[in-house]
């Protein structure tokens, strides 16, 4: 079958290959779960990763399947699953459990390992090809009416772990009722920030660097929130202006938001990292400020990566809630399809370089 | 009766003045319990009180009787207090609820209201008078056997509130089986923090700027912890050797140790600033690497004060742990004693200047 590879640690190096139809007997235990590929979502990761700054191939290959935010449907399943049937929407989950010894408790997005096994990511092939196969632990049934969309899942996983580690850790406080909420960043991930925290019922106040009016600004004021632009409103002043916000979800990919978040979170409030900055980056912050505010303030910073298969479950929750709610508007975010596996380079170019790009991905199969 | 005062916003004005004796029936309902001082402990924030940086006066005062570190014994009750009773030894709790909204909900350390109500240190009277009295919902119980160090509950409740906000923050992860801590700094309250760990089952290294051995170095060691300088082992070199930690406690006063800290932080772990930083410190840091790993490594920083009478009956318990497994160890903190309201003159003095002093507490009356 046809894939999109790269050969980890040369940069550029992404291809189309002919590699093996993996098998439903690939997988122990008669719990194989074979998946036809329809659409695969790419984002600033698999840029990262043809760029060789990321990412490695799984032991016994020179390459890596790439592609992560995947949407498919069953096509066949070993003996022994009973969670899901051919003809099945579907979604998989990114990371996969390690090995050490703390991998045996809690859930395996939260492991302790330097070592760790991503699909399409690090150690583990990727979704940007006609088929995979995994076990159904790891992969989330998805709603036959909502399958246009499907590909939205995986983005919105990172919204709905950073939200749900941030009500679980407000749990602290015994009683929380959050009002006010800003996003940093109206890209994809703040886009779906936004519309999460909508759904919670939160006032929200988006910020971007682009002025509006544009498409993501657009987007957000057709959510109920406000999009304003640090052009305008510098991150502490929205903090005066709209403020004082019970949470901050971070997801602009600039460091330096993070610290002038922290200036601009609540009492109490919770501030929620989501963006990978692998940059070398030094700033000057106000110390004691920053720290005094904390600890006045019972404040709480807290980092999110990844997500277990219990946030994909949320984030078809979620999804399904925002169509009910605002109808055709998760469609709006698809705004650059490429068709074919063949057509990669495409995929690439508008991912880099697309003016007003929100989600770019590969309709591998129709629908 | 004597009581020990300041007069916020003039520098220096600690002095010993007459004022009147309060009586249970100031407080409604019969609620009142008047309970007579023994003993109270001085800390930094009394410092800053009497430097005018901090503290002021409650309404229709000129003065602001200062002491929030309280141990006394239970006088005459109103009639409608069940909870205590004349010759009880008590300890008050400090932050009184405010009245905004906010207040309506949740505990009242965690008020949003800008303006809070401190006894001792902000718009309420403290306790360095020969009499306070309160509503018995603000004053715990102390047991009599643990009389003599009763003075350092109201200390432990730093701690006791940091790792207990720490603990249910982590309840985040499913399962949290914390192994290793570190503590920054070696004052009173980086010992009592080295304290609660320990009796919670932590491997413990703790981080002073003063090399060993000294009775600090020596107090910890006793606990069955490891004492290290930061002259010889910077903090992040720290992590390394001794590390990952699982859960960092930071008490040292200075906000750049802070964010050394978080880059000492392990995965999926929590980080406790506990620290008051008056100044305007501003330093440099690799924003871009703190936050990747706190993304990356699902980690959380919380920032704490005050604490509400939870945590003193919390504090309670682990100082009768601490007696029953280190017996005698309590008592070594107590290395500054002063008999006598009339001698604040010395109490500051030794607050300020005395070499080597870990607790320093005014004997206001016999135990």
């Amino acid at each position: 079958m046809k894939a999109i590879a790269v050969l980890p640690g040369k940069p550029n190096s992404m291809h189309l290959r002919e590699v093996p139809k993996p098998k439903v007997s690939d997988i122990p235990n008669g719990r194989g779960v074979l998946v036809k590929v329809l659409r695969v979502g790419v984002d600033g990761t698999d840029k990262e990763i043809n760029a060789a700054e990321y990412g490695a191939a799984p032991q016994g290959y020179d390459y890596l399947i790439t592609g992560h935010e995947s949407f498919g449907i069953v096509e066949e399943v070993g003996p022994n699953v009973v969670e899901l049937k051919p003809g099945d929407y579907v979604v998989a989950t990114v990371r996969r459990p390690g090995h050490s010894i703390y991998d045996q408790i809690g859930t395996y997005d939260m492991t302790t390992d330097d070592m760790y096994y991503e699909r399409g990511i690090n150690l583990r092939h990727g979704f940007l090809a006609e088929y995979y196969v995994d076990d159904p632990e790891y992969i989330v049934k998805f709603p036959r009416g909502l399958k246009e969309v499907g590909v939205l899942l995986e983005p919105t996983t990172v919204v709905e772990k950073g939200i749900a580690q941030a009500y679980e850790i407000q749990r602290r406080l015994r009683v929380w009722r959050p009002r006010r909420a800003a996003v940093m960043g109206a890209g994809t991930i703040g886009l779906l920030a936004t519309l999460a925290l909508r759904l919670r019922g939160l006032e929200v106040v988006t910020l971007g660097r682009t002025p509006k009016p544009y498409l993501n600004s657009e987007l957000i004021e057709a959510l109920g929130a406000r999009y304003e632009s640090t052009a305008d409103l510098p991150i502490v002043e929205s903090a005066k202006k709209y403020g004082p916000f019970d949470i901050i979800f971070e997801a602009t990919g600039a460091s330096a938001v993070v610290f002038e978040s922290m200036q601009a979170l609540g009492k109490n409030g919770v501030l929620v990292l989501s963006s990978v900055t692998g940059g070398n980056k030094s700033i000057e912050i106000p110390a004691d400020k920053i720290n005094l505010e904390f600890v006045l303030g019972n404040k709480v910073t807290v980092g999110t990566v990844n997500a277990n298969r219990e946030y994909f479950e949320m984030g078809v929750k979620d999804l399904a809630h925002a169509e009910a709610e605002y109808r055709g508007w998760l469609r709006r975010l698809l705004t650059h399809p490429v068709k074919g596996l063949e057509n990669y380079q495409e995929l690439l170019n508008k991912l880099t370089t697309a003016k007003g790009a929100i989600k770019v991905f590969c309709e591998v199969a129709e629908l």
